[in-house]
């Protein structure tokens, strides 16, 4: 397969939920066109996107939405569930540990771990916070591919170290701190400060 | 000003933060070698990123810290604080109302707001949770900037639609939904289940 850009893959992702919501209402087939008009981008860029991975529409008669589906969950890897754990049992991580959208997209919260005694052993729908002595042990029982950090920014490195020792090959960190991590493993940032920046630029440069 | 990438703007807001960490150790000096390795870029991509907005560095001398810290502050907005409205108050909008890192940076979080009765009157950190009804006044007498909207997908866009016409000019929104501003406005979305996909295809793919 040739390289494929992160927008790439994110703009994906969008057709996937587009799809999704297009197969709900039982059509049974879109057009490159109602993609990209849904997806902000033009339909020459969802035939290119989509001829990544061969060759899916017929010209006249737009994308099978079942075929199509089938395909993108496929190349993102959504067809099988993916095991999720939770570092941080704070605000942000309460909330995420909650997101109802994970489970239904195939990401299967296993376990939520933080330092604080004071959390420690509180029930969250259906999981017990553990301690973070348990982490190592609990990853690699549950098979985690994925760890959510959402721990404070001095204790992110530490946390990152720890679940790439235990196997962990995915990180999706949100405490607003550098991370490294091997080669091997992926890290993705959600930094919502940095975000709030970007607006702010937008704000006094007058670009929307 | 030259059209600035969203990437090259947050890479500006990665830049600010290392200047604050070295301000915070009494550094005087900064290279571009050494923005680049805690970016995660090259010397030439931050020569590249700084010369945009002028002269800054002296060769063979690095940057002043503070005369930079300055500039970048300047060019992102930062030399004044923004005012924030939180749309929904459920655990994530209160994991962001709680964000500490929020006002440190320059971003006042003056108004929560909730459709929910159960909701509305709780206390947030000096903040009372507001109802639905009082948001467009609210925005308007507290004069905010950016909204954040952190709502059922459902809800996402009638929310958007109130607070750009209370004259909010920036959105951040949570919502797992696509949702559409007038020109003038800008909106930046963060959707964690997309992170997860892309964390997902990157699992599959081997790419890290």
């Amino acid at each position: 397969m040739k390289k494929i850009s992160e927008s790439a893959v994110r703009r994906l992702s969008l057709y996937l939920r587009f799809l999704q919501e297009a197969a709900a209402t039982g059509a049974e087939t879109i057009s490159s066109g109602e993609l990209a008009r849904r997806g902000g981008t033009t339909s020459a860029q969802v035939r290119k996107d989509l001829s990544l991975f061969g060759s899916f529409g017929k010209r006249g008669m737009g994308y099978s939405v079942r075929e199509l589906l089938r395909e993108i969950r496929s190349i993102l890897g959504l067809t099988r569930p993916w095991h999720v754990a939770v570092v941080g049992a704070g605000r942000l991580g309460s909330a995420l540990s909650s997101f109802r959208d994970f489970e239904a997209r195939g990401f299967d919260i296993r376990a939520v771990f933080d330092a604080d005694p004071a959390k420690i052993g509180q029930s969250w729908g259906g999981l017990t916070v553990l301690p973070d002595e348990a982490m190592d042990r609990t990853l690699r029982e549950q098979n985690v591919d994925i760890a959510i950090v959402a721990v404070p920014a001095e204790a992110a490195q530490g946390v990152v170290d720890r679940v790439v020792a235990a196997g962990v090959r995915a990180v999706l960190n949100f405490a607003p701190a550098r991370l490294r991590v091997p080669r091997g493993v992926t890290l993705r940032n959600v930094d919502v400060t940095l975000e709030l920046e970007g607006l702010s630029f937008a704000l006094v440069n007058g670009k929307a």
